[in-house]
């Protein structure tokens, strides 16, 4: 039994910040929490006790979107929007891959930022190519993070550079099942179809059964773009509507745990049928923005319950961290405040959006209570908040707003502190 | 003389970038560049060469707004509007500049900011209380840093905790003009009526006045909010729109250089009045975000050849990362983009905002051509950057999407390396 003690601050639901000024959080040999409370805990007086003394406490984040293989496009060819941009930008850098070194540096890179800035657990959207997937996937596990990894598949052939043959994307997909599957209990695979406009129907049939054969979950593209959305409904005549498309092929919830990047163009038929199903929407306001996609209704989402969490969306968003887009989040909320007169989003909703709400994608983590794992970062101070003498709820505003990497000075999974991963390349 | 090489980075003009893969900056002893090319000049086998190799060299970055005393709210306080968060956040953080140490802790933390994000001008809205702007000027010039800095007036009583008499802000301002102006070729003094609710007529006719008798610029807040703007028109009822008073006290550009924050519910006339004056624009795109002020008609104002540049608003906006502002106007052009089909800010017109567009009201920074100041920042790519095989375009692209202070190098001012200010407290 291991007891921390420090400021806890976590958000149980999303309109409130739970803080425990000088609180106790006990865990057990699994890493998962036995107590939370404002008093020490019995037996405190033999037990390991870790004090984090003044600085603030909260759940690991959780980024549910992310395409690993295009971090080196991060921050570049934001004159497109998303068709353009996939030509021009996601599918040239996939020529970087084809060297091993190259590859191993890329993910080196990658994987010391997820560390760095927090995220714990992650959504990964992977690469096309077997080789590179087999990498991360390595990688992944060596580095103690969780995360959920698939191939790519993007089997039709239309408006794509680079493709692949339907048959060799289900191997590669088998490939990869058989050799990563129940390998980690931290890194799983997700089975991953692109978008509807880029499956054949095969394949997206084939993803689906696959998701029940092996409990797997999925995840793919919706709504993102009005162009997109136009190809969608051109080539799916037969579907009302783009969510349409993947409940046809029995990907969109229910029994398989789906998440759903980007849903800015819902119509209401598909809001219902997001909640009806459970789907995990990942919000990407970062990306939205950047390619001009436009603003995702989360307030109205929040209000129905549906399961959110947060994206970055290397590359087409350009940071992984997570504050900025928290923040991204609480401004796209805002100009819909101003233009519409939707409540805005506030820090603590933010905040459980990249801890709690997204966590639950992975189960119990993403806050501190009973059951859950011990998944945490220690976070300092700016030098300003230390003169201002702010309470505990001004101090992770103000991490929210203006923190980096530089403040979350240790990482626990399971209890235990989490190095920065090192690999030799 | 002295002659800089390296990746030289600057905008002449908005629509694109001036890119010389390693050229030549050649500047004379008073720091003023007397030529750029891509072939060494004459001379460079007997002149002093300082040689970046790869890095990238750009101008120094202008903050055109900022409230130094706010530092300490950074990031605080968001749920509430403009009037509330100035009752509940701007007013009672002056309670902390009653002690000298705090004081200068602070300025020592905003100053040391300034200089790690590489913010070589600033136009700093000072505090009311002269004391605190009398530290900030001792400090600012021991910096070695640009800036404007002038005494906040706030005399008239309506709807203010904290105010001043009329002749007692008068005679603050006189004294800090006396002692400071003319003492520093880097450090001058603005003038700076709070706002218009927030002054007296005789104010603002005094400003208006002194500005002309010392030749001084002068910065204020135009159409920031909606309830901002009507308590306006309510009062000065003689006034067809805000801009107007401002007009009407003659502190409103044409022979004085003035700079107005935010902008953003400017009317018809209104803009053609900043233009007809030559009034700058101070953009703060952060900051009428996070209060839901609303968007600033940005794209009007370039096409119209109004002066603008960014302002991080300091502490309505939450970062002084100047990369971090030229994203949100990007991401805020997006927005209107997206709604109204406007042409979205490009990265280079972003950067010139951030340089040579604010850097103008300084005179001859923010770019690289014969006759200005060499007030430069030496930028050093990303890991990941380097691994991409990026050109330099792409390469400032992704310092200004991805970027932050770590990646700066070092900052010269005329010339000269600017090392980091240290205050002894």
């Amino acid at each position: 039994m291991k007891v921390f003690k420090g400021n806890m601050i976590y958000t149980k639901e999303p309109k409130r910040f739970e803080i425990l000024e000088q609180g106790y959080v006990t865990v057990d040999d699994t890493g998962r929490i036995v107590s939370v409370s404002k008093e020490a805990p019995e037996g405190i007086e033999t037990a390991h006790v870790v004090d984090f003394e003044n600085h603030m406490v909260i759940p690991g984040f959780t980024d549910l979107h992310l395409h690993p293989n295009q971090y080196p496009n991060d921050g570049l060819g934001y004159n497109y929007e998303l068709m353009e941009w996939i030509e021009n930008y996601a599918t040239p850098v996939n020529g970087l891959y084809k060297n091993e070194q190259i590859t191993r540096r890329i993910f080196s890179a990658l994987i010391e930022d997820l560390w760095r800035y927090g995220i714990l657990h992650s959504v990964q959207f992977g690469a096309l190519d077997l080789r590179t997937n087999d990498i991360l996937f390595e990688m992944m596990i060596d580095s103690g993070l969780y995360c959920y990894l698939g191939k790519n598949h993007t089997d039709y052939k239309k408006d794509r550079h680079e493709v692949e043959t339907t048959q060799e994307s289900m191997r590669c997909a088998q490939y990869l099942i058989d050799k990563w599957e129940g390998k980690s209990p931290r890194v799983h695979y997700i089975m991953t179809p692109s978008f509807a406009p880029g499956c054949t129907e095969e394949m997206m049939k084939w993803c689906g059964e696959m998701s029940r054969k092996y409990k797997l979950p999925l995840q793919s593209h919706l709504d993102e773009n009005k162009k997109e959305v136009g190809m969608v409904l051109d080539r799916f005549t037969d579907c009302k509507n783009y969510a349409q498309v993947y409940q046809k092929y029995h990907m969109f919830g229910n029994d398989i745990k789906t998440v759903m990047a980007h849903c800015v163009y819902t119509t209401e038929d598909e809001i219902q049928a997001l909640r009806y199903a459970g789907v995990y929407v990942a919000h990407c306001p970062h990306s939205n923005c950047n390619l001009g996609s436009g603003i995702m209704p989360l307030r109205r989402y929040l209000d129905m319950g549906i399961k959110v969490g947060l994206g970055s969306d290397i590359s087409a968003g350009h940071t992984l961290n997570m504050m900025d887009n928290m923040r991204s989040a609480m401004e796209m909320s805002k100009v819909l405040y101003v233009e519409e007169g939707e409540m805005p989003l506030s820090t603590s909703e933010a905040f459980y959006l990249a801890t709690k709400g997204g966590g639950s994608f992975f189960g119990e983590v993403g806050s501190f209570e009973r059951g859950y794992l011990f998944n945490a970062l220690v976070v300092e101070d700016d030098a300003v908040a230390s003169i201002g003498g702010h309470t505990l709820e001004e101090r992770i505003e103000r991490f929210i707003y203006n923190g980096d990497d530089r403040q979350i000075k240790q990482r626990f999974v399971e209890g235990k502190e989490l190095k920065k991963p090192v690999f030799e390349i």
